[in-house]
């Protein structure tokens, strides 16, 4: 393995460069020239600080931001030649930086280390993405809301253990991924919140003598305020671990959705159809039109997961301050951030794209049997059975039923009676779909004016928070 | 395998018992009956409720209620009979109540379902573990709080990479962990806000059209709300899964502090001494004296974390609503409450008791040139040189003092000179330790009144909030 | 928290005992009781082996092995005091021992420390574990050799993405599972030939002066042979990781059977019925009947990863040789060990009892354009098209049959020809399912011939290996 | 979101264009593209294979060789274009031969599907992956041998609970690791074997009616047999799922080592002194020397404990045979790959570099009484007392010598017998380290002797297997 020279920025002490394997395990700017734009807007706040501070000169300050532009524009348009050498995004700056004002880019890094300047930059990128997030969730609830108005009143099977359990309304459906969608709002809005604060001023891990104002650079950058604490500054990935989970939690409510339209797509099922812009075909078998967006989908929680296991374990045990170690948060957060991004997307658009095949989901409602708690309910109401009575008189009559080849409503009168004489030809009027769905009115049940109310509750909400 | 005989509770239907296979993997009574008191309690909430709506008779809710008060103290003084064919607590609690008062146990499960039910206890002892924490927490900050303040002047080497990097004080870093816990402190409270909706009510997935009150329930159960969303609170575990996710994150900071406290207790280090309560002897090296309690917590994020990804697998993908699968959220969920009350109790009971070896720190602070920085930040302030070449000078001043096998105060005023013409000799008064941790006064520095003021704050903090 | 007496084995040292945290932390008896039998087994072939070496009188040997034998009874009666206080099952056995044979007792740790005792009965249980592994997977295996030999004509929609792509035999995807399931018993088997190696004598981490025979005491224990370092023999889990690395893929491949099962089961799909023994009812809904063993199968990954998971991140950089981390190896392996058994045992089962509907699986095979790779193929075979261009062609040939309501085998003669002139009506003989499955003859294609010789080719593999 | 023109490849039935949310989440050609050689070499074998059964002319064969040769060298040398739009590395390459050399490309699918295709090709870069980690497991245990050999007699504490428990000799500390290596060296033999059987020839999941003879590309790829199941071989993921499970036992053994590495280099061991190649300076803190390289190292479980949980929780539940989530599989894998080959490279670099301090060691073998053992065992072994006796006498000359401030050898011969009457002056022989390590000859006990003859062994293992 060839000995590259000596690393530039920490190299006076070294009497060799680390070889090519310490390149390759040590450089991150493959990965964290991401933060580009981060690591420059907090230079720039930092050198107009230094400056009001009177730690640098109005001339240097000048200086370092023009040249700081100028590398944002030449990153920005392709043009910066990234260097494995100088290891990192913040190397790579600063010593281009150097060659385009001199000697005067080396007063940009008073006060400052590559310690808290990295806890800054991936804050601010991972903050970023959390406001994305708060804008892509409120437009799938918003996709969820028009399929929930859309179908208030389209009755389909309530599965458990994916059996017919009893009817319910695609619109309720929709709206239970409104609410899971809700939650995973509030947790995005809790975890920017929580990471608020500005790391920057933390320098190594103790804080510096130099007269600087982190109070100036945290609003500057768009904190509520700084840290509080420099040795957990620059130890703290906390941020990037709430992110990771809330993200985990996000994901899996999109791999339940995904899975329904795996399912619900099927011949077998035949619930919805997918548009063509969200299936693809078979390289081998012309008939096949494929619910691709739906199975990868479901996938990204592995993905997330993994992200977030890789991060704990990362972090586990780690004594203060920083430790290179933590290194490895950035890959594995930034491809969280798009895994869930394209999840996120691609829900909204196949929620929004897909047609709803009401006529399917009706019939399969009253297939199983389906209103046989609607029957033990009214023996409860009208005959005053005790429930654990009316259940036992209800599995009587459904083996009857599934002995003759019919559903519920179609046994008669009599063979009802054989099986409670209480019954009256009043119970008929509970046994179809559409009664059943209309009678489930306390709070949160199907019955259609609760989706329209429960959807008008939160168009109101996200107008207010949004 | 033999069979047993059917399940007495919904086995009206079933030609045959489930074997002993599926009674061995179906049965959850093991295991839940940890929730009997939230069962218990949530039944009594219900059956008042009922009672109240004109759905229950005034006689066969106060038998109700009497029954399952007999059922709670038997089962709190260990005279209750469990039973594996009864599969769960619900279905236990709910057969001993009919042999207690007969078929009217049978109306308490009128406008419910296991499925709500389970929902509402499990969240109930979620809730409840979450605020024990709270207190926890409180307890944790206040022993760090305890041991900053009488250690705000204490001197120890600040590391990165595990070299020493800067000196910094105890307080200090003792206040790096207020910072973590606090934190915790706040993902703990948004968790419990976030999840103080009740599901009683839900039913199986679809609501009821009995004429029930949740909003009765859920007050008289503590929660601030009921659910909005009958298929969304069957199906959903987004609160267990976030504790999982805050206690992860906590186990998290615990594991570094034990993890400093091993390397810390070591003879090569002796920065602190553990008290006996807090380590065991070898069964076979007498002199031995073991931080288990430390490698212990710092092994509790293995079983944490592994219940977080437990319970975010068994989630990913599952439709809506209630499916089986969901019965493995327990066991985890369980362990994870007692790990993290055992590490955060272990962890606050070293902390308060362990000795701070503090000439052990301050010896270990002046050793590897910790004050090479001070020298540097002394050239950018007095000498006026850029950071990159203050950083440079620095260096060599380090190599050289290596050389000589002395510490950097200990080079005379002339190899100084040597090394930069401008430095004078009152750079001297900046490479002491103690020099170096008053300087550091930005905020959130490690200067000892920093300590002092920080500490004082989140006294206040906490005479507000807790 | 109020002191408990000080710990009776190692107390000598320390002024006061550990407190009841560090008790309740500490402690293991409560689940490492289960090793009682290995431990045991270990203490009798150590005795024997010190006796023999002349380590140990011939007395005080058959003393402590007739007070050992005499333990295992009183614990395999249910007689045994477990005990906290004694930490472990190594310390209730020791401390036993010497209240029924006095002093003696004391000398059968010489040579000896809970370190290699430890690793001993740990590996012990795991290589039985192992071992019942292999039955199960051969039982499981030839549950389903029967399946498929029963089914090997039987045809059904093979699908990818869950659409119905090409027809298969259910005698094939039945060999499917058996491939899987073969793997897992080759990898159960490397585990343990790999893991066949005997802890014992490795003492606290050296070895030991005293002249021990570690070839005996493998040999009496069914071990191939001693370990060949003592530092790593108490500091290495690599036989738990590795079991929970064959474990979590075997439950992955169960949980692949038990999705389809849950979806299989459905009114939809009606591809199979479960029998009563491994489904349930609802409290609520009596018509229910749910697949819930199938779901707990599928669950059952969940926790077997979380245990994979916990022990990697305990094991994670924990430095030589034993730590205290180490301790929190067994319940993850113990849970792991009972999950898989329990989603063994069901899976088996569940194969054994179900009843394959093959009217509903043949007409959903003829279903979705099903044979259209059989006229592409044909088109590529017969007309010389290259397979692009056939794969053309099908698209339109499948675009034209939906458009019509119609099958491909029902577009007429002039139909196809205008989709390719070169067509002829031999081109309807490849069009059937049971056609196609028949002409899948290549080497592990789907043919019911090569379904019969598979099948008997594992037949033959079972009797010469099981 | 713009729409982009329909997929070239099978979009024939399509009315409308995968749109830019479907081709970012479908697209696989960004990472995929690292499979061109597998993909090139398995379709020149296929396309061999059709040509000798009939299926192919020689002249079709020859222009598809050669154009498949063209794309290979163009791809190895940059000139490639690569397009999203083709979604992956094989409709990538067939178009660019389609370009090339006309219809012809099209017969080249012929008895294939990218399902078998993308599993082939796969398996072939893990295949080729892990006989490299062979030869990286060789070279990482040959230098821990040189390490072993060269301080065979080398004294150093050995630790439990990271305190002085025995000393040891680092030679056998190092040969702890050479074991460790050599178990997963095992496992990697053990996956490659499992794992040697070829895909191509399933097709999309049935097998194909064309005549082809799947031994012939087997053979031609370097497999030992093909696969035996359609079915099972394009849903199989195992061999992905067995090469992560060996990756992150493996990366558990790095990452103990890095942690000894970064404890050891603290100036409070100094045990070892890594080359300035494995390590850091500071941006700020010109002293510092970080071990940078065992950092990065100690961190890897984190991301390949992640890509075995993702990969693990993609394939969970997924029924048969192949569905889109199984794309998640390839970058898990592959960053896999590249961590733990960077982390055996750096292991086995630092290990070779690194020097032992082995003053520092000597001096701190014989801190914390660490021959106490040799003493009670030779209380045990000279004056005939109980091990546990022997114990509690030990205990008590460790607590006098404390109090004295002094070693255990220090104590005089008047106090031992104090502490037990049949203590003589022989005793002494036992207390020094040299005599404690010399002692230790117990088979696998830390003995030079052992040493030299362990590591003798594995290097005539190595010879004969390697």
């Amino acid at each position: 393995m060839s000995q590259t020279t000596s690393n530039e920025m920490w190299g006076g002490r070294f009497a060799s460069g680390p070889d090519a394997i310490m390149e390759e395990i040590n450089a991150s700017i493959d990965y964290d020239k991401r933060l580009y734009e981060e690591d420059i807007a907090g230079s720039k706040a930092h050198a107009a600080m230094l400056a009001d501070r009177g730690i640098l000169s109005a001339g240097d300050r000048d200086a370092i931001i023009g040249g700081l532009e100028t590398i944002r524009v030449e990153i920005a348009e392709g043009r910066f030649a990234f260097s494995r050498q100088r290891e990192d995004i913040h190397m790579n700056i600063e010593a281009r930086l150097a060659e385009l004002i001199g000697p005067a880019a080396g007063r940009l890094h008073t006060a400052r280390s590559r310690n808290d300047q990295v806890a800054l930059d991936f804050r601010l990128h991972v903050k970023s993405a959390l406001e994305g997030f708060e804008a892509g969730l409120t437009a799938f609830i918003e996709a969820l809301l028009d399929k929930a108005e859309a179908h208030a009143d389209t009755v389909m099977p309530g599965f458990t253990h994916l059996q017919v359990a009893q009817p319910v309304t695609y619109g309720h459906h929709a709206l239970a991924y409104v609410e899971m969608a809700g939650r995973d709002l509030s947790r995005c809005r809790d975890a920017l919140s929580r990471m608020d604060e500005c790391p920057l001023g933390a320098a190594a891990l103790a804080g510096t003598g130099f007269p600087i104002d982190r109070h100036q650079t945290a609003e500057a950058l768009g904190f509520r305020e700084p840290t509080r604490n420099s040795l957990d500054t620059v130890s703290d990935r906390d941020f990037a671990l709430e992110f990771l989970s809330f993200a985990a939690i996000c994901a899996t409510h999109l791999s339940r959705l995904a899975e329904e339209i795996v399912i619900w797509s099927t011949p077998q099922f035949g619930f919805v159809k997918l548009s063509d812009a969200f299936s693809t075909g078979s390289s081998i078998m012309p008939q096949k039109k494929n619910p691709d967006a739906a199975e990868l989908v479901r996938a990204k929680p592995g993905r997330i997961n993994g992200a977030l296991i890789s991060l704990l374990t990362v972090m586990k045990g780690l004594p203060l301050s920083y430790s290179k170690d933590m290194q490895e948060d950035k890959e594995q957060v930034f491809d969280a951030i798009d895994s869930l991004n394209l999840a996120l997307a691609a829900a909204t658009g196949m929620v929004r794209d897909m047609t709803i095949v009401t006529d399917r989901m009706k019939a399969a409602a009253g297939h199983g049997f389906s209103t046989a708690t609607d029957l033990a309910d009214w023996l409860v109401r009208e005959a005053g059975l005790p429930f654990r009575e009316a259940h036992h008189v209800t599995g009587r009559a459904v083996a009857r039923a599934e002995e003759k080849g019919v559903g519920l409503a179609d046994l008669t009168l009599d063979e009802m009676k054989a099986l409670h004489p209480a019954i009256t030809d009043g119970v008929y009027s509970v046994l179809t779909v559409e009664a059943s769905v209309a009678s489930r009115t306390s709070f949160g049940g199907t019955a259609p004016d609760n989706v329209r109310a429960s959807a008008k509750a939160w168009r109101e909400k996200l107008a207010k928070t949004g």
